[in-house]
């Protein structure tokens, strides 16, 4: 898999003053993510969130989102979002993301908009791994469960 | 004010099978919502939110989204939404809205998605009113206040 | 299949003022398709005129869009879109369809949006019609061609 | 005006084999720019050409998109798009601009999408400069007249 575009790690987080986030990846807001408040829409954040979760979920292993059965069909349960500042137009940001707890077919995200030393927006999302059929649960594989546990220091529940 | 198309009351909404509910409207799942599963993207969503909660705060007269100075700005604080079972293309729902809790600059909604006889998602959002600055509080004009008391039998804090 | 929300047919359209075009919906422009000049963004058309399309190709018999491999892939080749006023945010609309050329394995469709008594933006697509793999070209099925021919007196090429 | 994120100029472009564009910028697609057939769908591309566009009108100098009286707001009068292959999930691509006739209140830009050595889709479109209210033209600024010829050599009609 190619490097996501932009795509930063703890180091290059850490270098920019963000701590605690394992994976994250920088861009810039676009005309048409804003509304006529000249703000960024609060949905756009949310395709920001979907991102960075769906490679950090192939590049973990969770899942190749390439739609075989020998793979999970990961769905959005869950999600929360607050919103702390407004976002402008060419504003540059830093989305991050990171497994908080890990349960046998299921996990709890965090997600983070970080812009100009502050934090913008967070997310937290519970994620549900499915068969193809999209009902019945199907188990992570370990190795995904063995990176989230060592890179991210995430929960075991 | 035009009435917004397919919008739906309380006795439209009984009429379905809705209850509980002041205020809706019905629409149908578009092409450009879909992702690659087939499934309506869990962004749109926030969009059908959007759809019926500006259409909501500008009737029950909470703001005109006009952006003049004698009149607030209502930002989205925090929103938090379910995602019960996928939605697919063509499907017919109906969106609905209603205040929860009053506080003298901020509210809480609630909104859901109907569809077959199901709810298909809810989310619920903490609004703030503010200047047209976007920082200082606003307090809710009392008309509205008063609208929202009676027509959705909110709680006051 | 059932009947597209607002779905209107020449004599609704006739109705209203619409002249020479047999397929159409009505539909309101939505927050989050005006941009920070508070109209609707030049991509939303695009999506309106989708919306149609997919309908009508469905509707005539061209394509069912499920991905079948009795069921050709119609995919947009070349689009010009034209735009002749803004529009702005709850404004009531109207958007059309038509064929205008038919080819074995290609059309041309006509699309616009009227409000107002006027014609907002106009569109003229280029389909092509093609196996599943993208790649080779699959002949209309005749049942469309008659209705494309009977309904829309397209020209045939 | 800070420099846009992965901005590209002609010796960028020269570089990666991309000849004849004097503005670019790299990105790459992202799932919420997918359609169920699993494609770039054909409104994104004119969010990407949009995205350069208002990057180029600034950077040109023909409009700062602030909505003052001393600027004009450019629109969109026309646009045609030729889509000659479909893009896939996290494909990696180049967005190129350039101004090809410039007359004395408005211009007509063409747009190019590149990828993997080919050309994946082009638009050409029409823009207008207009007074803040929208109506009566206004010619464009002599500096920024200057830099397009300049620059693109574009011709002047």
């Amino acid at each position: 898999m190619p490097e996501f575009l932009n795509q930063m790690d703890t180091p290059d987080l850490e270098a920019m003053g963000i701590h605690g986030w394992p994976y994250g990846y920088s861009d810039q807001v676009r005309f048409h993510e804003l509304d006529p408040l000249n703000h960024v829409n609060n949905a756009s954040y949310l395709s920001w969130f979907e991102n960075i979760r769906i490679r950090y979920l192939q590049d973990y292993g969770l899942s190749s989102y390439g739609g075989r059965d020998d793979d999970p069909q990961i769905v959005v349960r869950q999600q929360s979002a607050d919103y702390f500042a407004p976002m402008f137009r060419d504003e540059r940001y830093v989305v991050t993301a990171r497994t908080r707890l890990l349960k046998p077919s299921s996990l709890i995200m965090d997600y983070a908009v970080h812009s100009g030393g502050a934090v913008r927006a967070t997310c937290s999302a519970v994620l549900v791994s499915l068969e193809q059929d999209g009902k019945a649960r199907r188990p992570h594989k370990d190795v995904a469960v063995k990176r989230i546990l060592a890179r991210d220091g995430a929960e075991m529940a």
